[in-house]
């Protein structure tokens, strides 16, 4: 068998093979949610499949769920060695708006530094680089460790069908750790690797007030606006400060140390970056907290939609029978989506005035997660980019939610390493998306060196 | 010529030719917003030209607008009286939900009391009930006034046209005074007349964050969510006692006195009935008057519409980048539009923080109108319902604004009358309108016996 540095050496003189290879993959336009690609679907899961075929897997299958399958492989060889479960997806976001994309999204072009298409960051790149990586090593005497692949087809659509399988499969994805690879790092040549992920909870709050819409000169001054009320029940979840009111939402907050602050503010972060990328007149937060501890550390109460009365085009004097809103919350870990739904209920029961009725629906949740950064995965991860990068990774609190992650740690028990390279500028699930071609290929170094170090 | 009392006998002979031929104009589906009905609109105004024609009105024409036309009549044969310009209007409301009409929206049906046809209180019984009126007059021997008649087709499409046609027509318009026939009465037995109407401000505002929507996980906690900051805003407009909060916005209220209120109080309101009607919880509104007064003789403000980000089914984790709302303003007379978009001016440059952006716009306005019950021609009225109905009609704060009032008031300089015979109950704009027919007859008296009044 040969050693990680032989295994990088290999890699580092094939890279145009790499990224010719990369592109046929990268042309593909497995586009989930479309059904009209859905031949593109079976193709993109043929062709992955077809490369593990190649490098010898032992195992290697299209599973079908209800909508789009998983393509699964196995490569078992190196017996008393621990075994990674590999997480990617095959398929990729829509397009549109077409017109803005300066190449085509299925015809990859080069420019600078960063090949262009759809799906090249998210995450085709990735899938590509982690199975190149593990081609070295097979090529090289065999894998230090034992792997099994499992790329699903419904990220972009919101993985509803990954619970079951999850299910249905527990014995074929038994696995000592996880590695996704469904991630990134915060700028070209810093490495980084997530710390935290904030859960989600997220809720349809309806108010009722009259059985029907009203004439708003006739009933004006005679009944509470259900519009209004909903107006008064949002403007109070926020206090002065930028807090969440809802009783009890901070109980299980766990308060940064002094040494995860320090930490977290030697992360590269430019507020005046940020601002640029959002557009926005100003910052705005939970005061006492910097910008990057906001969206990464602490929980967050977001308006996602309200809708009452007339929105078409001019004036029509309605008062509604009805206002909705939806709401979503951030969590941090030790927050449950049950205990904030309770605390919603209870703003809502001691706020909503007797004018009115309310309703309330979860319509989607997920825990928080936090990665054990000490765990032997995530040591091997940590080895294996400062030896690619030259430098620490910095650990990385992400603002979303990756509900597989979640999934995984709750049916498997499994704990996950998320290690990726795609980066915060790479356009995803916007017009002309990109994926940094020199990090391409260090994410294939990266991935060998961790299967060696997480093999010891 | 004839006595009003012999005048009323005729009338009351002919009950049922009247209501055969009301029928006929009920079967014309003029409904003014749909295009496919243009040529029923034609209908309509040729059937009601035609009507005016019979009874020899010596100049009867349909008058183009930019949409539909102005049938407009003239009977002058009373020198040395005053002249009246009778106000009305031949189109109606669209018919859907079609599936919730008892009969058929076209084919009036007689059901107890009352007949059943879009249009039969809104306003086609009406203007039957007053060309009824005069064809009694004029067949025993001429009406005591003279008589301008003044029907558009537009007043369910809000009256487009009608500012320019009146100053394109101020001379053929001229009148002592104006019927408007557009009104109605509390009860089936009670008569009223409209002691005030109340004016009208329409706004949007939109509320303008980052440029673009965002991931909510990714920037929530740190940029101010333009759906949370609007909501506060409008929640900021009332205060706890249901007063508006825009600086100024009660200055001009001219307070009622004891006398008006005690008047008002006699006015038969159930509050009960009104909840039914309306199907809210509970009433609300200002504390420290009635809800005849506040919906009355108070200015308003509500919320007409809402719509910000995600508002389909299903969860979407999105941040807004805006939000928009339709605000409109009920006035009393000495409020002033202009003044009103002031103050909400000031209070949103007040109250609306950097975080954001935010945009103006007024979409349409009208004044309040207080009708003087002191005038000849309220005076004549008056006293035509007390003879008709036998009681004292109540005077009546209407809460709706009714635009051509004050768009003749202010280009005419020309008091109006309101009188009219619909009640609360009718289903105006909604499935299953209907006309009460006692009171239809009961009109056709009244409105002869008014021409009487009003010529004395």
């Amino acid at each position: 068998m040969a050693n990680a540095n032989q295994v990088v050496e290999y890699v580092q003189h094939r890279r145009e093979n790499h990224l010719a290879e990369l592109k046929e993959f990268l042309k593909i336009p497995s586009i989930s949610t479309l059904s009209e690609h859905r031949n593109d679907m079976k193709r993109a899961a043929d062709w992955c499949a077809g490369k593990m075929r190649a490098m010898n897997f032992a195992r290697v299958e299209i599973l079908p769920t209800a909508r789009h399958p998983v393509v699964y492989g196995e490569w078992l060889n190196a017996p008393g060695k621990p075994t990674a479960l590999i997480y990617g997806h095959y398929d990729v976001q829509p397009v549109d708006p077409l017109n803005e994309w300066i190449s085509k999204p299925f015809e990859p072009t080069i420019r600078g530094e960063n090949i262009y298409a759809r799906g090249a960051s998210d995450m085709k790149g990735q899938d590509h680089a982690v199975l190149k990586a593990l081609e070295a090593w097979i090529k090289n005497g065999g894998l230090p460790l034992n792997v099994k692949i499992f790329f699903e087809g419904e990220e972009e659509i919101g993985s509803p069908n990954l619970a079951a399988f999850i299910d249905q499969n527990k014995s074929r994805l038994t696995a000592d750790f996880v590695l996704n690879c469904d991630s990134g790092i915060p700028r070209p040549n810093l490495p980084g690797l997530v710390a935290g992920l904030r859960g989600l909870a997220y809720f349809e709050l309806w108010v009722h007030g009259p059985s029907h819409d009203l004439h708003s000169g006739v009933f004006g001054g005679s009944v509470h606006n259900p519009a209004q009320v909903l107006a008064e029940l949002i403007a109070g979840m926020h206090d002065a400060n930028g807090r969440v009111t809802l009783p009890g939402f901070y109980k299980k907050v766990r308060a940064l140390s002094k040494k995860e602050r320090a930490e977290l503010a030697r992360t590269p972060f430019s507020e005046k970056d940020w601002l640029a990328m959002m557009g926005a007149p100003q910052l705005y937060g939970e005061k006492k907290f910097t910008t990057r501890e906001r969206t990464g550390t602490r929980p967050t109460l977001e308006v996602n939609g309200l809708l009452s009365g007339f929105t078409g085009e001019g004036a029509k004097t309605v008062l509604p029978a009805k206002a909705m809103t939806k709401i979503s919350m951030r969590l941090v870990p030790f927050q449950n989506d049950n205990d904030v739904e309770k605390q919603l209920r209870a703003y809502l029961t001691r706020r909503a005035p007797k004018t009115v009725k309310w309703e309330l629906k979860k319509l989607a949740s997920g825990p928080a997660v936090l990665v054990d950064n000490k765990s032997k995965a995530s040591r091997a991860a940590q080895a294996a980019l400062e030896q690619t990068f030259g430098i620490k990774p910095v650990f990385v609190y992400s603002g979303g939610s990756v509900p597989v992650v979640s999934l995984i740690a709750e049916k498997m028990k499994t704990e996950t390493v998320l290690m990726g390279f795609g980066l915060p500028d790479d356009n995803l699930h916007a017009p002309n998306e990109k994926l940094h071609l020199p990090n391409y290929y260090r994410g294939i170094e990266a991935y060998a060196r961790f299967f060696d170090a997480a093999a010891r």
